[in-house]
C-alpha cells in the first residue's frame, strides 16, 4: 500500500505540506495510522505545477522520512498544485520508473492500493494501451498500466469516464482470469487545472480516502490556526489519511465515488466501472 | 554502446579480473579504446557460479569504478564462471533492472549493442515473447527483450539456433518498421557450463570481440607470466575489448560469427539469423 | 536504534541467517519488536569472513528489505563468521560510510544504541583517537569514533580492557560536557576468531542483548529442527531481539556485562568502564 | 578534478545553464576538454537562490549526465544565482556530504583542485576549525575542511581575507608536513549577491578559470544570439572552462588572483596567501 496527498489552491510551500503538520505525509512514510502497510518507505514522488510547460517530478528509491534532496526542494519550491505520494511496493521492483506521480504531459496520475495478481493480467492489460502511447510506458509497475489504460480511454478529454473504462477493463481482464479482486484503489489524477480524486474496489471495501473541509468553514472553527487565514478559500486538500489533528477538518470519500476540486464547485460522484464495449486488441 | 568479459576456467578471484589486469573492465569504464563511447558509466553488473543453484547477479546503477560494494564482493568471491559488464546507456532508463547480466534460471545474458530504433519496434518483440515468460521481464531495456525472444525461440536447448531466431525476428520486425540497422551486437550467454560468445550487426560492421589465446599457448609466449601458470589449460576469456598489454593473447572473432566455450575444445562458427517461419504473435 | 546479529560457527548460507528464520533480522528491518524503533530502514551492513585476508563487508543506504543486492550475495556466500546490521539514523547522515560493521584489517565493529548528544562531545572524543587511525575514519557517526578509541585503547590485544577505556573516556568527556546519558550500547565485535558482546548504559537500562543457548541443548529440545542437525556444536548467535520462535533458545546477556564466543568455551563476565588515566589529546 | 559555473545576473531556469549550451557543463561531465580528467562522474551538486532564506542544495552521488532529478528541477526552477558542480573523486569518497557546493547559512563554496596529500594534514587543519563549526561538517573531503577554515577565517564578513587566510594555513600546515604541492584551486563562493571567483595553486600552475565578457559587449558582437537580449547587463557566468562556441566570449582569470562579480562594477585582484599569526590550535 502507500500513502498520498493532493494539493491544491494558494501557492504554499511544499516543506509546508509535507513535513509541516502533525501527522504529515513523512511521518506517515514511517508511521502510518490507517494504511495497510505501516511503513511506507519503498521510494517517493512529488509533482508540482510552476515554472514549466509540464508538472515537475522529483521521485526516488529512498524512504521519504530520510532523503535530503527532498527536504531542500521542499523548502525551496513553492506551488498551488502538488501531489505526493510515498510508497510500500508490494510485488513491482522499488526503482524511480516505478515511483508514483507518473506523469503524461501535462497529468499527473497517482493511486494507493493495487491491481490484483497483476503478473496473470499484466500483458493482456499492456495489450490494450493505445500503441503510440505503448512507448512511454517505462516501469513495471502495475499502476503506470492503469495511467496508461486511463491515457488510452480519454483521460485527456473525460477523466471520469477514462478511469470508469480502465478499471472495467481491469475488472474484465481479472475476472476473465480468474483473480478474485481485480482492483483496490484510490486514485488522484490532475492536469494542473482540476484535480479527481476517486475510491473504488472490486469488493467495495476501499482504502480510505479525506478531502479537506472548506477552508472557510475551518477558519471559523480554529481562528488561531495561522495558515488557514493565510491560504485562498479554493484550498483544498485530498489524502489518504488525515494529516494534523484539527477535528472537523476531514470528510471521508463515500465508498465507490470521485471528487472533483474545481475553481468554481467541488463535486463528489458515483464512481461506476464501465468496461469498454469497443473492441480492443485484448484477444476475447 | 557497453563493454563486457565473460571468463571460464579454473576458479578465479572475480577482483582479478575486473580490477587486476593492465586496461581492465574498470578501467574500461573510464577510459575505453574501442567503445563506441570512451566513459561507461550507466550501471553495471557481474553475474558468477558458486553456492547456489542459479547464479549470482550483482547490479548497481553507479559507475563500475566507484562502487565500493563491488569492490568488496570481488575481493570475496572466486568463480570458474564470471560475466562482467559496464553500460553506456543509449536510451533506455539508467535502474537496476536494465544492467546486464540478466539471469534466466541458471543462465546469464549480456549484450554490447543495440536493437535499432527500439521504440518503434519494441509492442511487435514483446509481443512475440512466449506469454508465459513475459512476467518475468523486468526492466524496460532492449538487451532484455532480445534474452526472452532467445529464450522463447530455445535458448535453454540450442543457443545458437535460439539467437539465430530471436536475431531473425528483430531484423525482419525492425525492416517492417523501416528501421535501417535492426541490431548491433556482440552477446555472451551461459548456463554455467558453455559460453556462447556471438557477434553480428544488420550492416555486417559488428562491435568488437576477442576470445584469448590457449592458456599452453600463452605460457610458451610468456613464461614470466604467474597467473598463466596458475589456471587450467581450459581457461578462456571472451571480450569486448583487449585487456592487458600481451601481444599474441588475443584473436579476433570473426564478423557474423560465434564461438563455444567448452570443456572438450572450442568452436567458432557461422552465425545466420532466421526469421522464425513459424507464426507468431506479431501482426504481419 | 538499530538491531543487529552475529553469527559464528559452522559455514552458512548468508540468507539462511538473515532471510529464512521467522522474525528474522530483515523481518526486523521492517517490524522490529523490541527495538526503540519498530523500523530499521536507514541502511544496512553485512560483514563475512571467507577468501581473503580481511572480512569483505557489503553495505547500503537502501533499506535491507528490499535491496535486491543484499539478497544475491545472501544466497551465493557462506560463511563461519558474519555479522549484520540494520539500522536505524538518530542524527548522524544516512551514507554508506556511516553502515555498520566498521571495518579495520581483520576487525569488525557493529553498535545499537548511541553516543549521547554527540555533537557536543564529538570534537574532543575525535581527538582522542590516535593520529596515525584518524586517517582512517571516513564517515560521521558515533560508533565509528567508538571504534576508533577502542582501537586507539589496544581492542586488537585486550578487546574488554580497550572497550571498557574507550566507554570511560566516552563517560568522561560526556560528563564534562554535562550530558546525562554518554553511552547506550550493545556492542559486537571479532578478530574472525572470536567474537564479543557488549551490553552496557550508562544509565544502566541498556538495549537488549541475546545469546543462543548451545547447539547440544537445542537439539534435545528440537529434535525435528533441521538446521540444528547441520550446524556445529560450536555454533552461536549473538544477537539484538531473538530470532525465530523457539521457547528456550535465547538468554539474555545480563546488563553491564559481556561475553565471548570462543572455540574452546564462552564466558559471560561484568563489563566496567574504566576512564583511561594515561593523558591523552582531550583537554582536561 | 571537477568542472564548475557560477552564474550571477537575471533569473533563468537552471537547465538554461546546465543543459541547453553546447559544451555544456553536463556535456562537460562526460567529455571536458581542459579537465585533469575527462569524466566528472563522482556526483554532482546545484546550489541555488529564490524562496526561502538559505540556498537550496541538490546533491547526488549519480554521474550528473543520467540523473533525471537533476533535469527535473533544472527545467522547474528558476533563479538569479546558481552554482553548480561536477566532482571526480580524487581520493575521498563518493557520498552526497562530500559533494558540492557546499552550504552554511547564506553562504555557498564549491572548489575544483584539491588539499595536496590531504590525509597527511586533514587531522591539524580540522584542529583549527573553530570548534563551535567544527559539528557543521558533515563529510570527509577536503573542500569541507577547506570551507570551515575560510569560515573559521572570517569568510562572512571579508571572503577575500578569510580565504587567504586558510589557503595561507593549508600551505604552512602542508609544507610542515612535507607536501610539495599543498593546495591547488579555483574557488566560487557566494552569500547570494555577491559572488567571489579564486584562483590559484601553491606551485603556481592552476587549474583554469573564465568569466563572461560583459553583456553588452556580446550582444554587439553576436546580435543574433537571443539569449544575450533576455538576461541583464550584470549577469555573469564564472566557469572551470568555456561553455558555448562564442569566440571572445570568455577571458580568463589570471594566475593567482581573484575577482568579484557585485552589482555595481566588477574586480580582479592578486591573491596573496597569508598563513594566520594569531594562535591557533595547531600544534606548531
Amino acid at each position: 500500500m502507500c500513502r498520498w496527498l493532493a494539493y491544491s489552491g494558494s501557492p504554499v510551500l511544499i516543506e509546508d505540506l509535507l513535513y509541516r503538520p502533525k501527522h504529515s505525509l513523512i511521518d506517515q512514510s514511517l508511521h502510518s495510522k490507517l494504511g495497510a502497510e505501516t511503513t511506507n518507505g519503498d521510494g517517493f514522488g512529488v509533482g508540482w505545477y510552476g515554472v514549466g510547460e509540464t508538472p515537475g517530478v522529483f521521485r526516488s528509491i529512498e524512504p521519504a522520512w530520510n532523503d535530503r534532496n527532498l527536504r531542500e526542494i521542499s523548502r525551496h519550491i513553492d506551488s498551488p498544485l502538488v501531489f505526493a505520494h510515498i510508497r510500500a511496493a508490494i510485488g513491482s521492483v522499488v526503482q524511480q520508473t516505478n515511483c508514483h506521480p507518473f506523469r503524461y504531459g501535462r497529468w499527473l496520475f497517482m493511486h494507493n492500493g493495487f491491481i490484483g495478481e497483476f503478473s496473470k493480467v499484466k500483458r493482456d492489460l499492456v495489450l490494450a494501451v493505445d500503441p503510440t502511447l505503448y512507448e512511454s510506458i517505462e516501469g513495471s509497475s502495475d499502476t503506470e498500466v492503469f495511467f496508461f489504460l486511463a491515457l488510452t480511454f480519454g483521460l485527456e478529454d473525460d477523466p471520469p469516464a477514462a478511469v470508469e473504462a480502465a478499471v472495467g477493463l481491469i475488472e474484465d481482464v481479472g475476472r476473465r482470469h480468474g483473480v478474485e479482486q481485480p482492483i483496490q484503489m484510490t486514485v488522484a489524477t490532475t492536469d494542473g487545472k482540476r484535480v479527481w480524486g476517486f475510491r473504488y474496489s472490486s469488493v467495495r471495501d476501499s482504502r480510505s480516502l479525506f478531502y479537506s473541509t472548506d477552508v472557510a468553514t475551518l477558519r471559523t472553527l480554529y481562528p488561531e490556526v495561522e495558515i488557514l487565514h493565510e491560504v485562498s478559500d479554493e484550498s483544498r486538500l485530498i489524502v489518504s489519511e488525515p494529516i494534523g489533528d484539527l477535528p472537523g477538518a476531514w470528510n471521508e470519500v463515500p465508498e465507490s465515488s470521485y471528487g472533483v476540486v474545481d475553481e468554481g464547485q467541488d463535486e463528489l460522484r458515483p464512481f461506476t466501472p464501465k468496461a469498454p464495449s469497443r473492441p480492443t486488441a485484448v484477444p476475447a
